[in-house]
């Protein structure tokens, strides 16, 4: 990321979905309640923006954590498919195909296939930090036979702060 | 649009650059110092977040408005290919490429090519009005023989508030 008050740049985009000036962020891999994710921040903090714009990556068989919090999410797929738990409700996620998650409903990202998952996500700049879920959230999503097949639940101690 | 209070949703992309349940907007072709463009808003006023997110396109022959204001835009290009004029530089714009146009810059996006040529567009949900250029950044603009080539400096009493 550029400097405090940036100024205007390409950020081109490179083969391996990488973009020119933008630096990888390795997350562990299994490292709790997430799993096999990385990142790129390509709007962040050096910018004037109220919003982040950030490139997620998920590795077959990985998954963001489960969680909710105040602010909401938009979600732009632009590499392979996934899965997008939902509240109650678990939907396909393909090329791009974009997702608004309201503020305060449980959701989780799943790559259940075997070539890698990637998608933009557009925050508020300022954010509160994501909750785990609450027992009668979960209760009321494993209702749904899919969001069961495909959920991970996990420890909920970590975030990947999606 | 979706109301106000907006619950998530899925935008599931469709063929020929749409998106289930998001109406695209048309612009008069050549109405003044914009031409060819059309916009739809999957993301606006109905949702609680501090950004838009727009889509954008093109038609050959088409371009924005020339233009400059205190807000940034993030541009994200997903069809085609275009030309970017950001301050006194132009740049080849294509897939997946992404700008960060800092406030006060003068830009103007055009379509030189064949084929539609689309784009998000990102911005504050708060955001002030496009102006025109002053002279002095039109000259400034204009030292750069390939900007030259490229601009439509148009009649600037019309904006297609990019």
């Amino acid at each position: 990321m550029p400097d405090k008050d940036r100024l205007s740049a390409k950020l081109a985009f490179q083969s391996d979905f990488r973009w020119n000036g933008v630096q990888p962020e390795e997350y562990k891999a299994g490292g709790g309640d997430w799993a096999g994710i990385n990142r790129q921040v390509l709007v962040g903090d050096g910018a004037v923006t109220s919003f982040h714009l950030r490139y997620f990556e998920i590795s077959p068989g990985g998954h963001s954590s489960l969680e909710k919090h105040q602010h909401a999410h938009v979600v732009i797929c632009i590499r392979g498919h996934g899965q997008l738990i939902m509240g109650d409700e678990c939907h396909g996620v393909s090329f791009l195909d974009t997702f608004y998650i309201a503020p305060w409903t449980p959701h989780q990202l799943v790559n259940t296939g075997k070539n890698p998952f990637g998608f933009f996500c557009i925050v508020d700049a300022n954010r509160d930090k994501p909750q785990p879920l609450a027992m009668e959230d979960l209760i009321r999503m494993m209702q749904n036979p899919v969001v069961r097949g495909i959920v991970r639940p996990g420890n909920n101690n970590l975030s990947c702060d999606l």
